[in-house]
């Protein structure tokens, strides 16, 4: 969870690409304690993938290949207790962990769940909100932690594995070759648009922009606080022959572009599925949708899949290009950065 | 990690009972999620252990049992970011994580580190404290995530197995019988001792007490900036028979309360070995020692394995009894409780 949405209550102070170098010097360092430890051969060792993808692979000992992945929700930063409920927090923390799992076509297994609160907290609404992503993913919490503190913390590490089917390896950022093409598993931008509508009823201002019914004001506000995880798309993707994948979770631009960066392959993007009642802006650098990005040299036997397993169909928005570095949309250069700062 | 350390300056909002309480309770949702997943069959399933010893074991789809585990430790509740450095931090929400895989006599394997840190706080400091306790205890760190905040939290969720040798399922915390003898892997009170150091050194108050050499002030203080887990004395118990164990995080005194209700038995403490410069007060409810408490119906073999594996010989505190609810020390009831609340 990357996209902060406090707003203009002040940001996160470590939002922007501050974070991700900061996570790069980190990850240097933590393979060079590793490197004691494994002192012969490539660091990560083959088979595993370390620090830079949605999720971790291990493959170490006599262990099948699993999958490991964390994420943190911290009050104020990722969530606004006045926009949403403690058991949206706990299930957004859930949720979004397990989409780094969805993002590599793996499948949750069992989870850890550690929590920092406040006295005033409801820790049994919180619960609540975790034991029901947990039931939505078929992932079991089967352990965690538990402190005070002076703001709400969740940190989710989930377990899990490739599910069955052939033995295909886990879809990572970095598999996008020239000529594929790019699609998301469905419209994008209602976290945004639902944080932006909260925030206007919080302050008693009227929703601007254009009438919307209410079953669609509805949909906008669940998308941001009751996101789900694409298992299913991501898994039939990497049975199907996709070639790499991420989630959305800093927003459609931020995130093709650590797909390409991870790939050494540029993008350009003809089209951007915006769902009703957002705008282009949100679907581009909204974050938090946690719909997954897809690239593949087939999108036909995709499409088949996805239709064979009854999930919608993918929604193709452009193509991988051989020019590092090339990000476009419709032709004209895409403007860099992810989050939006001024709701 | 569950004891406070922050003295006068107020303790944490959720440390004493109620933690174990709200744990409890949460963990029962958990559990009833699961029921979902799993309608049939025991909970957890055979093989498996969840919320309620020091680390999960999983043994789940086509894998081996591996264990999972997962600590947090925050600022100004566990740590006092005047008595220890930004590098202590990382490297002690490491290594209390790992301690929970000793404690069953498993191994550390992969780790992810979470952090939420305020602007001014030295994030490759940190890096470094993870880091060397990830060297330190043979166990790679592979993701993590990264958050501002108000205060520094670092959550750490350990992936590990059990080690080499025959096959003997993990060391729980339910195993222990009547008429096991008890021992610890060390003399206790070292961190509640350092911990009191630091503090009097802040305060420019002399330490009270006994004249101590400056090699064992050192000592004291390390113990509690630098805690070691005993993976070695926690794999070496288990390969030689121990039939319970639990590490020293809450408190002698808290955690073997801990390990008698989950066996049904009592306990009765015939000695406690106070580390030099610490009181027996701090011994039996310090915490945050992290050795560890076994249970063995066989302390002899267990004494000629550590000498074989060139540990230090168990020290002896007592035995378990067949009266549940019994905690004597000395023939005298021993008062409950853990943390030490008033430095």
């Amino acid at each position: 969870v990357h996209r902060p949405n406090s707003g203009d209550e002040g940001t996160g102070p470590r939002d922007g690409i501050d974070e991700f170098d900061a996570i790069e010097a980190m990850g240097t360092r933590f393979v060079a304690a590793a490197r004691a430890r494994l002192p012969e051969g490539p660091l990560p060792p083959v088979g595993e993938v370390w620090i830079g993808d949605d999720a971790a692979v291990v493959a170490s000992g006599t262990h099948a290949q699993v999958l490991l992945a964390t994420d943190l929700v911290v009050q104020d930063v990722h969530v606004d207790l006045r926009l949403c409920s403690v058991e949206d927090v706990g299930y957004k923390a859930m949720m979004v962990t397990v989409s780094d799992l969805a993002a590599m076509g793996a499948r949750p297994d069992r989870a850890l769940a550690s929590i920092v609160a406040p006295p005033d907290i409801d820790l049994q609404q919180l619960a609540s909100g975790l034991a029901e992503a947990s039931e939505a993913c078929d992932c079991v919490i089967v352990g965690g932690d538990l402190s005070g503190g002076p703001v709400v913390v969740v940190s989710v590490a989930v377990y899990g594995a490739l599910g069955v089917g052939p033995a295909t390896g886990p879809l990572l950022r970095s598999g996008a070759e020239p000529g594929d093409r790019l699609f998301v598993t469905g419209p994008l931008g209602g976290s945004a648009a639902g944080f932006r509508l909260l925030r206007q009823r919080l302050h008693d201002r009227p929703p601007g922009g254009q009438e919307l019914p209410p079953s669609a004001l509805d949909r906008l506000v669940l998308a941001h606080r009751r996101p789900r995880a694409r298992l299913d798309e991501g898994e039939v993707a990497r049975l199907a022959g996709a070639s790499a994948a991420i989630d959305i979770s800093d927003g459609l631009a931020s995130d093709i572009g650590h797909l390409a960066r991870s790939s050494g392959v540029g993008i350009s993007l003809d089209a951007v599925p915006v769902i009703e009642g957002a705008t282009e802006e949100e679907a581009l650098h909204g974050g938090e949708d946690y719909e997954l990005v897809v690239a593949t040299p087939d999108p036909r036997r995709i499409s088949d899949a996805y239709r064979s397993a009854g999930l919608r169909p993918p929604v193709p928005i452009g193509w991988v290009t051989g020019t590092p570095g090339e990000m476009v949309l419709r032709g004209e250069p895409l403007p860099p950065g992810g989050w939006i700062h001024r709701f």
